[in-house]
């Protein structure tokens, strides 16, 4: 496997080694999961990320990983292969993301792997490291792709909310955050990207900045998501939309889609410089004490602090 | 009459032809309306569209062709002579766009004209077709516009009222859409290049791609338009801004303009590949039969399909 | 002192003294302020611009300068002054700016100064006129600066807000406004530039060209502001918020700001060609006539014009 700028991580990841001691922020390994049995994608129950082919036109893509859907190294890969299916079927129209876990959508990338593990992985086909290419290539799907947030959507949660063509969220029971800037590093995924385009400069600064909770209500009144919809009406509405695209014409669909995408679409060039500079501050002693803080507290544990994260970006003491 | 694109068309027509023997979608002619008498424009209550002028500085242009206020050929003809009265007047500073046909402010474009009277119009002064030169040289006037939606703003409708500097809407009467991809075709005239840049990738996306219909209040809150008044309100409203910026210095209203202008026109680029677009798709067989689908419905008459357009698309099997 | 194009600015303002013999407009000198004490600012209660350090990361800039927050040439180069520490400074990590006087937070630009005081200052580091110098600045900090808005915010107040990075306004209490092309000329701090990618082309045209009165709900449904809040929280969220982003890691938030920046901010180059139209249109006789107008019934002084600004300017008759 090549590295991805292996040397230098390298050295850096000695230090931080050191200064994280007791509780090793991304350095346990976890490495079974990573041989993934492509074949059983679409059909298992048990997978972590599901796709479900509801028709030839539309197909659903549900997070399944309980108790956080935390996104690591091996759902990346998971996540790619799926964007692989959709990328190579021709009759694919539209794709609902959600998922099964209670309360969250996608909590955050996972903060206890080895950080090598992340940075060691080979560049997707657009020559950027898996993470902003996945993102790039989820945008620049032919299929259009939707976004059903129930839980907290935070970090890559969030990120792949942006990156997908539109967002709708539980008005009661969804939560959008890029906790990074809160926790010492900057948001990977490409936020500072997709969010000022969508929000505007102001809105995105404090969103990313700010580093807090957004509910529902309050993602719909900023354009963080499309529309904000009762918790009971939220699939149905979802469901109905996808369905309503599934039955439209294909040609229609992606040729107006790459004209809204010509006048609209976040630059690529833009997404490398933020995973980049994601990996550079992540690795910093301020980041490193910052994220074993909130661990000790139980961060990517189920409980408070994954529940009110925004809270507790707020209490470190340095 | 210099033929646009004319060659590669006839060969389409002719497919699209045989295709509609029933219903001919964009195959029936009247040519009658085509002699658009210029000089009675300002004057007479019966003209389709009527231009009011209020004030030297504050004109009216108001869509007076019921029930529906169908645009085609001969009426882009007739806007395009009003704009070119608005260009040359040295002293309009505001012009306001409405209607008085109950129920629709512009239905959307002909789809019962044969498409070579569209696509047979010789390219406007900025070298494009002239639906694509209407929309950039309504966008570019010194005189700044306002439209005021009342009932349904679907297709060109909608077209115009994005291509227009400011938009309000009747809270309860108004309905916007782009429907057009629910017909199977790409819309023509430049909402992909206006959308995104009013209200985000994602919420254009679900406009243009969802091609539901958008009642005032929701079209409001994705800034669609600038804002939805209750309808006992509209008319007044829009009536005091257009005489407020009327009373105004003409040089700071175009000095103004032409630096956000600046900031915020979006390229003139974009234009022409949208109504090619839009041409290459309406004459393929999936959006000929969907067409045809909804001609038989009761599209381009009164009645059900025009007032709940957005429900009706959806209805289609293959 | 070196002239900023003062030639073609001393014949312009021979004709506009001529214009307004009885109520000078931008001919009235007050020189006295312009020498500065830096080394008070920090400390004295009673300077005009008030710079607070309550940590070493968070400070806070306070107007001071009853009746009306007026700001002209002198409190621009305070500002600058102040801009200028927060430049140097390592460890601020944000700041909130806001006002004492009660009703304004800054009412506009000083209209009763000679505009020689205005055109004949030195352009900035950035090579522009202090103003639009003093705006880029301000948006290109490292350190995260928030607005809260109680009271007007018109004209340099409404610019300085757009320019800072996030903006919070009183539901109750604030009024935003551009209302210079309703006095006969072209805002030059840079609202042209700003305005249209927060809130799009249409409302930006509204705001700018309507010139009229916003108040604190309706700027946020615009995207005008970030957020309104009820008067009575207001000063605890933004004080809540800059607290929080204090206690952030810097390098995380810097980094940030960056790439939202890469993404959003506008091109320095729209800045000088906003203050030259405006210089150029504020001497035209139509604007002098209506500066005028607006003087002799109480602009610049405490009362009802500078309270309800937006419904005097569009009473001026010709």
């Amino acid at each position: 496997m090549k590295a991805f700028k292996f040397g230098k991580l390298a050295v850096l990841l000695a230090t931080s080694a050191m200064l994280c001691s007791s509780t090793p922020v991304f350095a346990q390994t976890a490495k079974a999961s990573d041989s993934v049995n492509t074949q059983s994608l679409a059909a298992e129950e048990t997978a972590k990320i599901r796709l479900t082919r509801k028709s030839a036109a539309y197909w659903q893509v549900t997070f399944n990983n309980p108790p956080l859907n935390i996104i690591g190294p091996a759902e990346v890969r998971e996540l790619v292969k799926i964007l692989e299916r959709i990328e190579a079927d021709p009759k694919v129209k539209v794709v609902v993301f959600d998922s099964t876990v209670p309360g969250f959508f996608i909590a955050h990338y996972d903060l206890l792997k080895p950080l090598e593990d992340s940075t060691g992985m080979e560049p997707g086909p657009t020559g950027m490291h898996p993470v902003p290419d996945l993102m790039v290539r989820l945008s620049r799907l032919k299929a259009v792709t939707i976004v059903s947030i129930r839980g907290r959507a935070s970090g890559i949660g969030s990120e792949l909310a942006l990156a997908a063509d539109m967002r709708f969220a539980s008005s009661e029971n969804a939560v959008l955050s890029q906790f990074e800037v809160g926790a010492g590093f900057v948001p990977g995924g490409g936020p500072m990207a997709y969010l000022p385009r969508l929000v505007g400069r102001g809105r995105a600064l404090e969103i990313l900045i700010g580093a807090d909770d957004f509910n529902g209500e309050l993602a719909e009144r900023y354009g963080y998501v499309n529309r904000a919809l009762p918790d009971a009406e939220l699939d149905r509405f979802v469901d109905a939309l996808a369905t309503r695209i599934a039955s439209f014409d294909q040609h229609a669909i992606v040729e107006t889609k790459k004209l809204v995408d010509r006048a609209s679409m976040p630059p690529q060039e833009e997404m490398q410089p933020g995973w980049d500079a994601f990996i550079t501050s992540v690795q910093r002693p301020a980041a490193q004490a910052r994220v074993k803080a909130l661990v000790e507290k139980g961060l990517q544990r189920p409980g408070d602090v994954e529940k009110n994260l925004g809270q507790y970006t707020a209490k470190y003491q340095e």
